[in-house]
């Protein structure tokens, strides 16, 4: 069964590019992490209140790997999709693209932490995100 | 009188170079925070510290002029200085070097302020940065 | 006579905030370079085409007046204006809001360059960012 | 047979510390990139040599396991070293600590490009990253 997929878009400032002229590959996780939080709030479950609930997302595994390279002022599109791993671990996915081009591809993984520190389940609006999926 | 100055010095990493070769303008500021954040270990007073006393030194004036690009793998030298304003607000001077050349000066201003908002006047630690001058 | 006023917004994300909670104060100065783009496309001459064109922008002066914080997923609204201040040099204005309240304020100043390091005056497309004004 | 350890250190800026109080996720990268440049400068293969020959070492993957966060002010100690895969591609993993704490494992690979974005086979100073490993 098909996976939602979340679509959010990014341009490129001259701040992320280096000197080879391309996006510095850190900054690809900043999109990543801006595309996770619309994703979040479109599962009518903002980031910022999960914290307030006292849930906290940290990352435990990223990864990204480079396709093409992406440039100045360039729209890019990303898109999310979230798959669960197991009863605490989240995993979320990501395709960024230049019209019909793939830049880059890659994976977040997230527990499910309390702000003292202690592993949570993931809350019912995270299990939302997967359709026809337990978590 | 001389106002006491600190020196710390910063490798340029390829993730703050732009696609012109030069350090991206929004960098400096992070390399005086650098600079502040030796400044007041210095005097005795290391930032964490401060915070942890309930102490936080917000920004509320920042600048910068840009005179010679630094490059990638520059190894920038940064003299910090602090002269008081008034009472409640901190200034802190920056000039930026490699080798002979001016690269940047700059500087920020601050207010000391509580952990709840309210402002403070400078700790001690803080007024022992200006030789001979009462803050 | 009113200078033309160029609007961009910006999602703060996470990346961009602190330990006190604030957006790190070297990240206005990001959201000032992405809504100068905008005015720059706006004015039909967007940077990638003066880059090609061989003219660069480099920033010679940046400041900033912080006001009052910006937080986590806040959309800011960037207002821009530019400003001449002499035949080789652009002042570009920026004041960012959420909803009522003044963030921060501030200005770069910038010169017209060739990649080979040559000072020009402003091609005739940023004069025209500037309504009634000779350049 | 062993490979070469390449160390370096980093001090955690503010501008790198999250809500939480953590490092970004991202920076991560920034701290990897910092090490490698360190480790090409002691193989005596600058990246800045290199890329004046015209070989560039862009990525084509990243990878990072967080293990235990790192905050404001802490001295992050990395080691770095290179492990070969194939004839064109470079493997360089990481391990950063703080004290006997590990904070973050992690790996890039890059390929060998020239400035024309034709793939290249690693220059000899790269091979002798690797002790008795043929490339």
């Amino acid at each position: 069964m098909e996976k939602r997929i979340f679509r959010h878009s990014v341009r490129v400032p001259y701040a992320h590019v280096d000197q080879m002229g391309f996006v510095y590959y850190a900054n690809y996780f900043v999109y990543f992490e801006m595309a996770r939080a619309e994703l979040l709030r479109e599962a009518g479950m903002p980031y910022t209140d999960m914290e307030k609930r006292g849930v906290m997302l940290p990352v435990v595994t990223a990864n990204c790997e480079y396709k093409k390279p992406a440039h100045f002022d360039d729209l890019l599109n990303i898109e999310t999709r979230c798959t669960a791993i197991n009863g605490t671990r989240l995993r979320i996915e990501y395709v960024i693209t230049r019209g019909d081009n793939v830049i880059v591809t890659g994976y977040t993984e997230h527990i499910c932490m309390s702000s003292e520190g202690k592993v949570l389940r993931p809350v019912p609006e995270l299990k939302k995100l997967i359709h026809g999926t337990d978590i």
